[in-house]
């Protein structure tokens, strides 16, 4: 890594979001940016208070917007830049995105010791679903699985 | 449970969105209500192929349309039925959506058997960051962490 890495422009850029957008009274201070083909595609940061969205979180919003600019649902090949690790609902999109690289500043641990839940809710989602903290029960599985079944004999399907 | 259950009539609205959809294009086979006080508040199906958006999960539509309705980034006090045992993200975003019930048809490893990644990301997610198949690495986390610390001092902060 040399002084003119450019890895430290785009983390930049995702900090710089992180406490504009903080002071600003978006929401919490987390910033992202998706960069592809060395040109950032979507910037986010979280709009959880702004929007009344639990789920504008920085991530979200940046893969989200570099679907759109980018006119496809897979975003392989892209690296994403995230002032805080991923919490599992963003670290969840990344996968489903199919981001090849992230990078990250803080920590779950630095977020905890902030006030935010995301090392909390790693944990609760490590668990099965009858030893969480959340109550989850099957309903209707029977019917459910008939909808499955359709999508599994669909001759046309994409997959994503 | 009786025949009359209300939670079968919330599942089974569920369930047909989920075909619906599917059979319009939208995405894969998944559908998702938000109940809040005896109603429904929020309908969500799979719309990652409609809109490009890998995001646009059954689940995240349903709690965005149920926060927009309600005007609030709380669905404290609701239960979400979805077809499908969430993913990752969903979970993740179900809990900071502080839902306070899960119903749910079929599971991840159902989800599996017709081709959807749920189960290998419940794997990738609970994983240490240094070992998953997902490249990750920190960068400037000193410079992060500044406006981690302006967040904890700020006086006027919401918590969500």
């Amino acid at each position: 890594m040399t002084v003119d890495d450019p890895r430290h422009a785009f983390m930049r850029r995702a900090i710089e979001l992180s406490r504009v957008k903080m002071r600003e009274g978006e929401g919490g201070p987390f910033g992202a940016v998706v960069v592809h083909e060395g040109r950032i595609v979507g910037e986010g940061w979280n709009r959880v208070l702004a929007t009344r969205d639990p789920t504008a979180h920085a991530e979200i919003v940046a893969i989200r917007e570099a679907c759109q600019r980018l006119g496809r649902f897979s975003l392989e090949g892209a690296q994403i830049y995230a002032t805080g690790e991923p919490c599992p609902m963003c670290l969840g999109a990344i996968l489903w995105a199919r981001i090849e690289h992230l990078y990250y500043g803080n920590t779950r641990l630095e977020a905890a010791a902030i006030g935010f839940d995301d090392a909390a809710f790693y944990d609760e989602v490590g668990r099965p679903p009858d030893r969480r903290a959340l109550p989850s029960e099957r309903l209707l599985a029977d019917e459910a699985r008939v909808v499955f079944a359709e999508w599994a004999a669909k001759p046309d399907k994409v997959r994503y």
